[in-house]
């Protein structure tokens, strides 16, 4: 009952998660998509695009890594900001030790193992999990005319410099 | 290009889930959750719950199985409406062939498998996800006191009546 005890109270917790706020407009434009949307939004994806992964992939393992890779950001949000960049590996690694532990340890191990997968991009699964996620708003400010991307004036070459990850999870979706 | 486009065209549609509000507030009070939220968390449930399930279950599926559960909504939305009940079939029935007739042949069939399978509650996958969707909005209404049965004067027997389904997936979720 401890151990259940303790996966709830990580249920209760991730609720958060939907009130970070990202810089992304739904394609209705109305307003910003929070991250656990974004995160469902990757889960689907992952369960009908993996066939255009440039390597054969795990698609359960492509999916645990999209619906967590944002928890951190309960703690600390970012994204486009040169100052805070610097700081940001500490202070997600923080956020991951607060927020992972709240599960039974075996279970705050995989969180941890399938988080730093995520980020270290090395893995088919991993690198696929991150084209989806450079994708996924790209297909979202398309489909409002780049309204974000106005909004912040980001330009070109920002957008490619932090897509250029993209290319290494698939061919097929960078070239869309 | 052509299989891709539809697939593209899927992705960006079902970007309305996040537009689908349910009757349970978040666990901060402040607003009422969308379909996409409520999907994102039920499968991270699936993730870190799923030893609980009362015969043994192919995550990967039940996860597929609450990503895409309410996408029929996006064209028809219901809950505790006694009038709306005796169409909801057939509505819903009209939603997905809309809905998923977007994707490519093989995979609008795959999808209204896993839809069927779902509704159908027959195998432990549809069993155990069943039973997450029933025991979420519990959690979250739990969290903030039982707001929304509140807001909304529902009763004890009408909760455990509309989750009279949550004990076939877990018994340990349902006693719990």
């Amino acid at each position: 009952m401890e151990r259940l005890k303790k996966q709830m109270e990580f249920i209760i917790e991730v609720d958060k998660l939907k009130d970070i706020i990202r810089q992304t407009n739904l394609t209705n434009g109305e307003r910003k998509e929070n991250d656990a949307e974004h995160s469902w939004h990757l889960a689907l994806m992952a369960v009908f695009l993996s066939e255009y992964a440039k390597e054969p992939v795990d698609v359960l393992q492509v999916i645990k890594m999209v619906l967590i890779h944002d928890l951190v950001e309960i703690d600390d949000t970012y994204l486009y900001d040169e100052a805070g960049n610097g700081t940001k590996a500490a202070r997600e690694q923080k956020a991951a030790e607060r927020i992972f532990n709240i599960l039974p340890g075996d279970q705050a191990e995989e969180l941890f193992k399938l988080w730093q997968e995520f980020e270290d991009r090395k893995t088919p699964e991993s690198k696929f999990a991150n084209t989806l996620d450079r994708i996924q708003p790209v297909l979202l400010n398309d489909a409002t005319e780049g309204r974000a991307w106005r909004e912040h004036d980001v330009c070109i070459d920002q957008i490619m410099s932090k897509n250029e990850y993209t290319s290494q999870g698939s061919d097929v979706l960078w070239t869309y």
